[in-house]
């Protein structure tokens, strides 16, 4: 666990070289940086160097402010991707559910007793039903009624409220709606879905229902970000359960409840607390 | 455990209807039987009765020689289908391997510390790189080389060789060639395959490189009963593990081979201690 | 699934005999009953025999105020120990808490959308945190603070509020005081707690700062039914997650709160469908 | 997986100050080191550092028989416990077992097939049982039979004849003897057990015994550096399966037997590929 004192954390990949750890973390020894947590991978096949840094900075010598741009210096000469967040900065979370509760209510529960500092400044959803939920957390609730006729203006109105809350991360907590690819390219590798099966087994709708004519013997369930493609985004998080020649679709789905809002609630942990990398279409994620 | 004593074991499906594990019961009963073991199961959906019964034989007073007969007049009252097998016939297994030699290990090694009996009259490969390991378990190989010109020629020398050896079930254990359709049907609902994915998905050629390529957390490995249609059969047994961005292809050949040497001895054990009931597509598994 | 039409459920075990499974069949049969669900095992080192039977009462001849005392002249024959319930008679659950919530959520928020029919009539605690919940979820709260002096009077005050609600099923979801044995010992069987860890591993105190010490690699959590010995009675429901040289106490705090709702809900489950047949020191789980 | 060329291995622990990774990583860049993987940990509450760092010798400046004595330097600065170890300096690997096999089999054949590199010069049994699986994997068989007369003699022995083949680790494969604490004391933190139970449930004798007499609803199996207290020392992997009250004591051995081999397995690829720091009762695992 992350320390609650103010803290940075970089998150860098690059063309694999030699010298790049101790470059990098001279970088910040020498400016005060201590180095709470560190792991580092070499892909051997891609070359692709990844690392993820935390480090304190009661002592650092650079504010905030002018760390980027010192440290874009550094990150140049190695023609790095990176970015550095800061652990009293709070990501801003915009839930958008639909009419299953039991993601959302994980959401705002786990959100109402962590100590992993983020925010949820609203609630969008297609139906009202959820509202008491969202009253009982005090979160604002926003309805967005779509169909075929609206969806665009619809989407226009979320997109605005967005903007206007400063939200940077979407969590879709079994919003059955399809976002169209004009939105999801607004909020590249920051839409986090949960998709109810074992990716890329049972994409498109239906899984439990597919799962069940398959008569497969493990049932899951797969956060990954949302790109264009439907179902098809970097996978952040899976997990499984068993069922049996018992189970009707109904258990299935009761089964598959429980998978659903931890799997979605891991990855939404990972992503706020900065330990994952996208790369193309897969992630790192640093435990 | 089912005991060693003898006993009968039956397994039976038809369409629902009352008083059905009464008059099956009873049939045993009056005859002297007494029932160890006895799972049930109706389709609320399809309304389909199935049953698993294993009773002991010791005051049996039908003689084995004749239970199907007798039975068979009850069983036809309600349209079912049904098979009635004794704990002293011995299953003969066949199994097919290439050069992996981790499932066809597994499964020599179980054989020869399990209780539970059934032969291994004979191993049949394409390659003669495993021939050492069956010399150690002292089971004949034969080796017939495949490749496009020769496949008829060969399968149907493999199945003069599987009659003649009695064999009433086959184990493909990492065998690396695709049964023609002629060699499936002989062997219906008796050839067990194990398919390195969580099926249905990475179906096909390379599934580790497909899931490394797709990014998942968790790789499966899936076992299943062979039909005509590639790794479409009923499935018999998954299982899972975790894996990592960490992980290369290696990785994933290395942690895949202990899911499917398991999950393919398991889904053996199943068949030889007759807890299978294919239903269709699918299978209901008696524990 | 259980269908939500009436349906009763024999819990019955007893020295086993030749003949049980087909009297006791026999006799719902010729009744009418369609029976939609039969486990039956029996258990070859101690000769014990034991079943659990759901059938349709549709059609069935005797109304469910008779069927005990005729169901009771089969029973008598084979020594049995026996219960009958019915699908439509709703267990009255009380849940006791203290300040811990997930558990207490956890089980309102299933109670608020599962289909299997039990009544939450009150709930009682030591301390008052928890009362905003049972508001949200408008369930009567009950505060009981509970000191060395006051605890027999107060205990005295529960048992006659649990009385007088008609309550037969005590959850504890994570309750920091030990009942008394004389409480225990008037429900007896169905006092439901959670522990958090794998017990027997780790009973007492601390479980957590107990893991931490040891070095484990994987944590548990157990639900078992409440007896006199602290941490001792039949185990119902455990599962495990693992954990790193990287995990504080906290962060098993964070895991393990998963694991005891999960566990929890799921002892619960079995115990309102009436799945649990308690055998000395362990249980039966019927599936 | 860690590539096969030459590369060394760090493993560290000290207090922690700002500037350790750096300085450490520095130290091997300047030398013209190239990492490949590093995990490094920071445990807050008791202020311990620990690293672990593999780096590629292509372009190292320094000789492996030299790389000790000049790290020592820098170590001795921090206060740092430390080893450093080469990727192909191969561990020689002792196993003893007594008349199971599953343990033994399993290890051998993983050695068999294994990328990585270490040797088994030896195997140690106190029974002839396994002296033909030996045989087949071609190691040398040594058979001490043990009873309390002979048991320091024969200890002696073992221990002489460990010396002469230059053995580093010592695998107990279910050895059903208790090494003597003058034994255990001459290879701290190199004798890896296997103990069939979830540690610290059911230590001592017959723990699947223990298990089936409480009730359990899982069991398990941990593997651990044996030190002079029974069952106490520090754990390296632990797993787990369920089991049903169905299962009897021979089903527990059986389902505990694959959990056994492979839970050893791991435990000793961990330890050959020098991924396991040993923190007095507890071990940190990078993985």
């Amino acid at each position: 666990m992350i320390p609650k004192s103010s803290s940075a954390i970089l998150l860098l990949s690059c063309p694999d070289q030699t010298g790049l750890v101790s470059r990098i973390t001279n970088f910040i020894y020498e400016r005060g940086g201590n180095i709470i947590d560190l792991d580092e991978h070499v892909d051997q096949v891609e070359k692709i160097f990844s690392i993820r840094i935390v480090w304190d900075l009661n002592h650092f010598s650079i504010p905030p402010s002018d760390l980027h741009q010192e440290f874009d210096k550094l990150a140049k000469q190695f023609d790095a991707n990176y970015d550095i967040k800061f652990r009293d900065e709070r990501l801003r979370v915009a839930i958008f559910a639909s009419k299953y509760d039991h993601c959302l209510q994980e959401i705002l529960w786990r959100h109402s007793i962590e100590d992993y500092p983020y925010d949820i400044p609203l609630i969008i959803s297609n139906h009202d039903t959820l509202k008491p939920l969202a009253d009982h957390y005090k979160i604002p609730f926003y309805c967005f009624p779509i169909n075929k006729e609206n969806k665009a203006g619809q989407e226009s109105k979320e997109l605005h409220l967005l903007s206007e809350f400063g939200i940077d991360t979407i969590v879709l907590a079994r919003y059955m709606q399809i976002l169209s690819p004009q939105f999801v390219s607004k909020y590249a590798d920051t839409i986090i879905n949960i998709h109810h099966s074992f990716l890329p087994a049972f994409a498109g709708g239906n899984p439990y229902k597919q799962a069940l004519e398959r008569g497969v013997k493990i049932i899951g369930a797969t956060s990954h970000y949302v790109t264009e493609e439907l179902d098809r985004g970097p996978i952040i998080e899976q997990d499984i359960i068993r069922v049996t020649h018992k189970d009707t679709l109904d258990d299935l789905i009761h089964k598959g409840r429980d998978l659903e809002r931890l799997v979605l609630a891991r990855a939404l942990q990972y992503h706020v607390e900065h330990r994952i990398l996208v790369m193309g279409r897969k992630t790192i994620i640093f435990d």
